[in-house]
């Protein structure tokens, strides 16, 4: 091991998590370097927007458009990669393990579908590969996952992972918004992004779910393996009528042991209201991790946001260069290739809330209840609202006690044809959690 | 740097927590092994009760009542402190460490009265003291303040730390039960200890809090800076009154910057309703930090309980044997010796909630008003109920804007001297929290 001096950074991406690191190593330089035992040095900053060249938060000089500048540079010890998406990163990322330098990233969707095969890229050069805001933007949860909670048989993470989604439902639920005004609001407030289909429809979340899966069960969990669903088909009535029945409405990450399989998916769920996660509002955060030894340990904090994420990027610069400082280097555990099976959607086993419209007429809910009955499910509550004077129709919402989902999805299309059934509303999973 | 074939282990203390520490080495002895990278052997276990020998979770033939067979073993490279206690716990961790030992403990009442001068003794033998089971039982939270948040300038931590008295907080708010009643069934549960007088009257959350506030403010302070005050006060109506006003009654153990000062303190506080740590029930525990960078962070799981607690500590063992496994130490910070001072109670400033008896006749408001007045207290909200008929008399509840704690005291002692005031019920901080 040689003495080092310092240790050297080039940042990659100058957007909104990317100013904030430059802001930290402009404001907090001496904390940083105090905590890391060794001067860090900011050398380098690349972004494709010549623009960024006047942030008040770095040296022009030390601006470039060219990330080759940072990669092919060997002064550089640590590569910070933040321009999110899947290409160019992942090949920055390549590149930047292949020569031999450490990588701090932010980017769920590469560590989602190329996580294993990064990691392992980093053992065989000797270096770290750290990924802390790729999960819950500023709340720790990879480090305390690996450091405090590995001795644990995880039986289960329940996630709201997703801020832009968990503002939508809060405004729905608080002020009774229909999905397409809740979505404005939240695009017009900056919680939202232009075209917010990986957020609304449970992309952004699933890529997530995968990552803490991927730590929690040892196991090769990717993004293909998680089922997602969105909120775009959740209505203001189904915040009512859960309420009614005792829950709120949130988007759900979740990963679970079921036998020797695991359950990885994303899905709006009802959850009891009166658990911590159905008080999580707005564009927070929280992750409730379920283990033999811990029981249930929840984080809770800021998803998203440039001083929260930044804040823990420049947390995992730090860890590198304290242990470059001692000369040593922390390798991440690979996780085993499916040495876990994944449980398709069709198999699981749940509760379920059903909304439907129905002529309004006797004999309708005998009807329903047949069908549901051939197929082994049985009801746990049912409300019938006054009906549609006009259109002799009414709402009815049922919830059932578990059922198979492929059991469920095809008493629902029965359900469908029958002539007394106007409408399936909505179909939402039923989450009791672990109180 | 030689190479280590195995790391060896003694523990002193096999009670609720030491007993958790056996099973895990028992029951997932390869999680361990794999987790550090090198085996990981469990070498003696003391106890000064000889009958702790017939545990199910060790050999008979590690056991010793001589804790001295571990701190002179020349062969055990972590020693594991369990007994809790000041002495003479203190002086088995002065001389692990004076030995070249690495210790792990979850000793809260050493690391609050002496942590500082033993993290110095570890640094100056190069090897580390670790303790992340001494606050908050099962919850990572001083391995994530130190690697996730500790480039934020910390404002607040606030905390519910002490299980003992949440169970019983809880209780009398869901129950309606008086202080002993809850108390007992606490005992008779196993939640409070038969000397309940270090949980209920703060002592352990002062412990505790000290220690989250030396890592937060990076500046030594102590069980002794730590102003207390238990929960043996509160009666029934005073959940009544505060559910009425809006609040939960929570004991919070709080640390504070207030301008160059640090204001740390443990009293029972209303808290607003709508606010997560007021949803923490029962046994559970919660810690929000709020930063600069992170904002709101909260640490929510068991503070307490064998397998929780066990589980940490095997953690703390685990990290520190595969930095042996890779020749390094992690060396702590030593907070510095108070650069940063103590604000005493009287010079606090808060919102105050007073319950007092009086004499149900006109002008009394008025009167009380009056002192208050007189030392620059203004009311916020005052609620009087319906006249014990019987005895002439009713109760009142105000709560204040914020005043300082000595014109609170000083306008308390003469309400109590005014001849239509009965007595003084409860005074009782209210905290409004960063929502």
């Amino acid at each position: 091991v040689t003495a080092r001096k310092a240790v050297t950074i080039g940042l990659i991406g100058l957007g909104v998590i990317g100013s904030g690191v430059a802001k930290i190593f402009k404001e907090k330089h001496q904390r940083l370097n105090s905590q890391a035992n060794i001067p860090i040095i900011l050398k380098r900053v690349a972004d494709l927007d010549s623009n960024k060249k006047d942030s008040p938060f770095i040296d022009p000089a030390i601006f470039t458009i060219d990330a080759n500048a940072i990669l092919e540079d060997p002064e550089i010890d640590i590569v910070v990669e933040l321009i999110g998406g899947e290409n160019p990163a992942k090949e920055f990322i390549i590149k930047a393990l292949s020569r031999g330098k450490h990588v701090v990233t932010a980017n769920k969707e590469v560590l989602s579908k190329y996580g294993p095969e990064l990691l392992t890229l980093a053992q065989e050069h000797n270096v770290s590969l750290l990924y802390e805001a790729s999960v819950g933007g500023g709340i720790p949860l990879i480090a305390p996952l690996k450091r405090n909670l590995q001795i644990n048989d995880i039986s289960a993470i329940y996630t709201i992972i997703n801020g832009t989604t968990n503002y939508i439902l809060t405004k729905m639920e608080n002020e009774g918004l229909e999905f397409p005004a809740a979505l404005q609001e939240a695009q017009d407030l900056g919680y939202a992004e232009a075209n917010p289909y990986s957020d609304i429809e449970g992309l952004d979340a699933a890529y997530k779910i995968s990552i803490l899966a991927t730590i929690a069960f040892h196991t090769d969990i990717r993004f293909q393996d998680v089922y997602h669903e969105g909120i775009s088909r959740t209505a203001p009535q189904d915040f009512r009528y859960a309420r009614e029945l005792g829950y709120a409405i949130k988007l759900l990450a979740i990963a679970k042991k079921a036998g020797d399989s695991v359950d990885v998916r994303v899905h709006p769920a009802l959850i009891p209201e009166d658990t911590l996660l159905a008080k999580v509002d707005g564009v927070f955060n929280a992750v409730q991790v379920e283990g033999d030894l811990s029981d249930k340990v929840i984080f809770y904090g800021r998803g998203a946001g440039s001083a929260p994420t930044a804040n823990v990027v420049v947390a995992d610069i730090v860890h590198i260069a304290r242990n470059i400082s001692t000369g040593t280097v922390e390798v991440s555990e690979i996780p085993s290739s499916k040495t876990t099976a994944i449980k398709p959607i069709d198999q699981l086993e749940s509760r379920y809330y059903i909304r439907m419209t129905i002529s309004d007429q006797a004999g309708v809910l005998a009807q329903i209840t047949r069908v549901l009955g051939e197929h082994s499910i049985s009801i746990s509550a049912a409300i019938q609202k006054e009906a549609y004077i006009k259109e002799k129709a009414a709402e009815i919402v049922i919830t059932t006690h578990p059922a198979v989902e492929s059991s469920v999805q095809e008493a629902i299309q029965e359900i469908e044809a029958l002539a007394i059934v106007k409408q399936i509303g909505n179909l939402i999973r039923v989450e009791d959690l672990n109180r």
